[in-house]
C-alpha cells in the first residue's frame, strides 16, 4: 500500500528539516520552500505569500492528504509587514489551496508566542518557582507581531474546519534548537521541545481521531509551564525528554 | 474644562453615525472615514489600510485621548483580500498611530462573528429553546473571513496592551440596525443591540477602570445567547432594551 502524501511547507527551515528526515518512513513526502535548498523532484520552490504560486504547486501533487504548514517568517522579532504577508497571508493561501485540492488535514505550526506575554517582558516566568501552568483555554496574550500572526493563523485554521471540515491540529511549538540541546538559553529549561518529541507530536497530530485542536508542543521538562494535558488525552502525546537532565 | 478628544474611525458608517450623534455631549469628537461624507473641519478622509494616511491624520489631532475604531469592511461575506487589507492591516495601522501619538484607550469594534460558528451554518441557534450561553472564555469559532479579521484585531489590541500599555476594550457587537428595529431578521430577536444600549456600552467602555477586555455587545434580549456577565461586572453595562418586546 502506498504511503499517504504529506506536503511540508517551509521544508528547508529548522523544523522542516527535522520532520523531513523522520517522517519519510510513514509518508510520501513533498516539500515547498521559498529557498531552493537541495534540488529534488519532490521539493518545489514557492512563496506562500503568493496564492497563485501556492495553488500551482499544490496542483502538481495529486491526491495530497496531509500538509504540515511550517512556512512563514520564523523570527519572533519579525516586522509587521513580513508576518502580515508571509504568516497571515501565507497561512490563508495554504489553507485556500489545501481546501481547493481536497487535503484532509493540516498540522499548523503555531507558536508559544501566541501566549508569550504571560512570561513577561523580557520573559522571566522560567525563573520563578512553580508557576501556574498556561493552558489552552487561557486567553491569548501575544508578545509580538509574530505571536499575533500565529493567533491569526489559528483563527484561519478554525474557520476552514468550521466551514469546510478541513481538519487542523495547531501546535504552539516551544523551543526547538538546531543541536537538540536546551542549554543555549536558561528559558529553554522550561520551553524546550526535543527533536524526537517534536516528531512524535507531529506524527500523532497527523493520526489522531480529534479533528481540530490547539496544543502546546513541549518536552516533559521538569520546569515546563505549559499545560499539555489536552495533548496527552486527545493526541496520545507522551514526551520522552526533559531539559533539566541536561543542566548540571 | 475641555472635553477629552475622541476620534471615531469609520465615522460615516452605521455605528459611527450613531456614536457621532450621541457622544458629542461628553467628548470633543473627531472623525476619520474612507468616504468624504458631510464636509467638516473635524472629519478627515483617510484609508485605514494606508499607514501613512492614518499617521498623517492622527498628527492633525493633538492630545488625542480616545479612539473608537470602527473602520473596516463591515460585510460578513467580505472577501479575504478586503478584510486582510482593511480590517487586519487597517487595525494594525490605527493601533500603530494611536501608540505613536499617545492615545490612552481604544474601543475596538470587534464582532460576534468571531464566534459565529457556534450558531451553525446557516445560523440556527436563535431558533433553539434555551441554548447555552456563549461566553468570552469559549474558544473562538469564526464563521467567515470577516470573523477571522476581527479575531486578528483582538490579538492586535491585546499585543498593544501587553507591550505598550495602550488600553483596549474589544466589543463583539451584535446586530445594530439602521431603523433601530430588530424585526428585520428572526435572528435579531437574540442578537439585537439597540442604539441606546450601544451608546451606553461604548460610553462605559471609554470610562471603565478595566484596562483590557473583550465583551459581547447585545441588548437585554429575552432570547440572548451571549453571556454579558463580564460586561455587567467590569464595565457596569446595564442594557435597557429587549428585542422580544417588538415581536407580536
Amino acid at each position: 500500500m502506498a504511503f499517504p502524501k504529506l506536503l511540508i511547507t517551509g521544508c528547508n527551515g529548522l523544523v522542516g528539516r527535522i520532520l523531513w528526515k523522520k517522517l519519510s518512513d510513514d509518508f510520501d513526502l513533498y516539500g515547498l520552500d521559498i529557498s531552493p535548498g537541495e534540488p529534488s523532484g519532490k521539493i518545489f520552490q514557492a512563496d506562500v505569500s503568493d496564492l497563485e504560486q501556492v495553488k500551482s504547486m499544490f496542483s502538481r501533487v495529486p491526491s495530497l492528504t496531509y500538509v504540515a504548514h511550517l512556512a512563514g517568517d520564523p523570527r519572533v522579532d519579525a516586522s509587521w509587514d513580513s508576518v502580515f504577508a508571509n504568516n497571515i497571508g501565507g497561512t490563508k493561501n495554504v489553507y485556500d489551496a489545501a481546501q481547493t485540492f481536497g487535503v484532509r488535514r493540516i498540522v499548523f505550526a503555531s507558536s508559544n508566542h501566541v501566549t508569550g506575554a504571560y512570561e513577561g517582558f523580557p520573559p522571566s516566568l522560567h525563573a520563578r518557582p512553580n508557576p501556574a501552568l498556561i493552558a489552552r483555554r487561557d486567553p491569548i496574550r501575544p508578545d509580538s507581531f509574530y505571536g499575533v500572526s500565529k493567533a491569526a493563523g489559528e483563527a484561519i485554521a478554525r474557520l476552514y474546519y468550521e466551514f469546510y471540515g478541513l481538519e487542523s491540529i495547531c501546535l504552539r511549538i516551544g523551543s526547538v534548537t538546531k543541536e537538540d540541546d536546551p542549554r543555549v538559553n536558561p528559558r529553554f529549561e522550561s520551553t524546550w521541545l526535543s527533536h524526537r518529541d517534536l516528531v512524535q507530536l507531529v506524527k500523532k497530530s497527523l493520526k489522531a481521531d480529534v479533528k481540530f485542536g490547539i496544543y502546546y508542543g513541549v518536552s516533559n521538562n521538569t520546569k515546563r509551564f505549559w499545560d499539555i494535558s489536552n495533548a496527552e488525552v486527545e493526541l496520545g502525546y507522551r514526551p520522552e525528554d526533559d531539559a533539566s537532565k541536561f543542566m548540571i
